[in-house]
């Protein structure tokens, strides 16, 4: 039987609030076994550009990042947020390390080519670009993995990766190795049936309901690269894919919390 | 036979210029066998800084840490810097993984307690500080650490700390279980006696010509607190100590380059 292993993906908004954060980490750290955890960026990034002064350019909502972006996005994901989070486990004895895809070539991506758009220093996690071996080295003499979503091509260049993709790569990437559970974690209950209303959430979702809520607006916006990350997720060895609240993973029992995605 | 462990220490000056930074680590990555590189700040901490109107105080010539400066330095240091030289190096097939002290407890430090002034956010390491056998995994894997200079106290807090002093105690953490050689590189050729004369470096440097230069004004400023950490080094175990320029770490050859630094 293989060793069960959490893969936690928490998200920019439940890190701009540090309560929430101090929470989350708290109950982070009371989780037993093997486990990672993928941080996203949070405001941070756009406070700091807006203060120095660096223009930020969406195209169709995604955010292009120019060489000043990626410095910035750098600083703060790898610098301020991550150390931050690891010097916070370690003062509860969870012993955390800090890592971007550049160290000891975690994940290696490639940059984005797209024939509309030059989205810059952008990189997509192709296959086998996560360095499994070295996950599972770092699992096995209890280190747990904290990273942040940048990236490196292997020719010396940093580059911005989606924070979802990268905990989906993650999850799928050591599921030869663990009975792995993907944990998306934002701040929201799961997916809502009406994005008004906080109880709304689905206990379960398939991919043929997860079309036709698509089909109808119903799910929408940035839902949407969140969904298709955990359904490759689901459809490509990872045990469990769950959408929750950042509040409610000590205690996760579903389908009372969150929204548990299936392959089919 | 103790296997042979380097620590090397790169200075701040030699990481403001990019090619000189990429030559020190096309070097850097050559050296055969274990090693270690721990790296300081730069300009680049005071000129984000000066952008985001944080004012800068300094006592004695050294800086307070307040809050926001704290957040600066672990920007640039943990971040962009740190991150840049791991990539770079990986580029490079160096399989370095970069990390501050709270990432696996590797630096531990207490916050300066100083009758005088509060220093803020600046930690000193103290002995039992480094996690000497986190340390001896990490090579033993085959990993090269890159350390940028902040460290934790252990209790959810990131402090900024000396990067010439966390290299020293490396290397002393380091040295029951490797010979280790601590090489601390910077823009000149050594302990120059003439400081206008970059020709006029000592091959040789003990604790009695060094007290009668410093008497004579001769050893001054900024090289004080070097070589004291120099010093406690070579008379704390570590087997050879070197100051030198960045540019000569590949073809050490004493005493043709550089100041070896002697106990006695």
């Amino acid at each position: 039987m293989k060793e069960h292993l959490q893969v936690i993906k928490i998200g920019g908004n439940s890190i701009d609030d540090p309560e929430s954060l101090r929470n989350f980490l708290a109950d982070f750290h009371r989780i037993k076994g093997p486990k990672i955890l993928i941080h996203g960026g949070g405001k941070l990034a756009t406070q700091l550009a807006n203060k120095l002064e660096v223009p930020q350019t969406l195209v169709d909502g995604r955010r292009v990042t120019d060489a000043e972006t990626l410095d910035i996005a750098v600083m703060v994901y790898c610098g301020l947020i991550n150390k931050k989070i690891v010097a916070a486990l370690q003062a509860n004895q969870c012993d955390a390390m800090g890592f971007c895809g550049a160290d000891g070539n975690l994940v290696k991506s490639k940059k984005r080519e797209d024939a509309h758009t030059d989205f810059g220093y952008v990189g997509d996690v192709p296959d086998g670009g996560v360095n499994a071996s070295r996950f599972a080295e770092l699992l096995s003499s209890n280190i747990v993995p904290v990273l942040s979503a940048i990236t490196h091509d292997g020719a010396g260049n940093l580059l911005n990766t989606n924070a979802d993709t990268m905990a989906a790569k993650i999850a799928i990437a050591l599921s030869p190795f663990f009975d792995v559970s993907l944990v998306y974690c934002f701040e929201k209950n799961g997916v809502l049936l009406d994005p008004e209303d906080d109880e709304s959430q689905m206990p379960v979702l398939n991919p043929e309901t997860y079309a036709e809520l698509k089909k109808k607006g119903i799910i929408s916006k940035g839902m949407i690269p969140k969904l298709d990350n955990a359904f490759e997720a689901a459809q490509s060895g990872v045990k469990t894919v769950v959408i929750c609240h950042a509040n409610s993973i000590s205690n996760r029992t579903y389908p009372d919390h969150g929204t548990l995605i299936i392959s089919k």
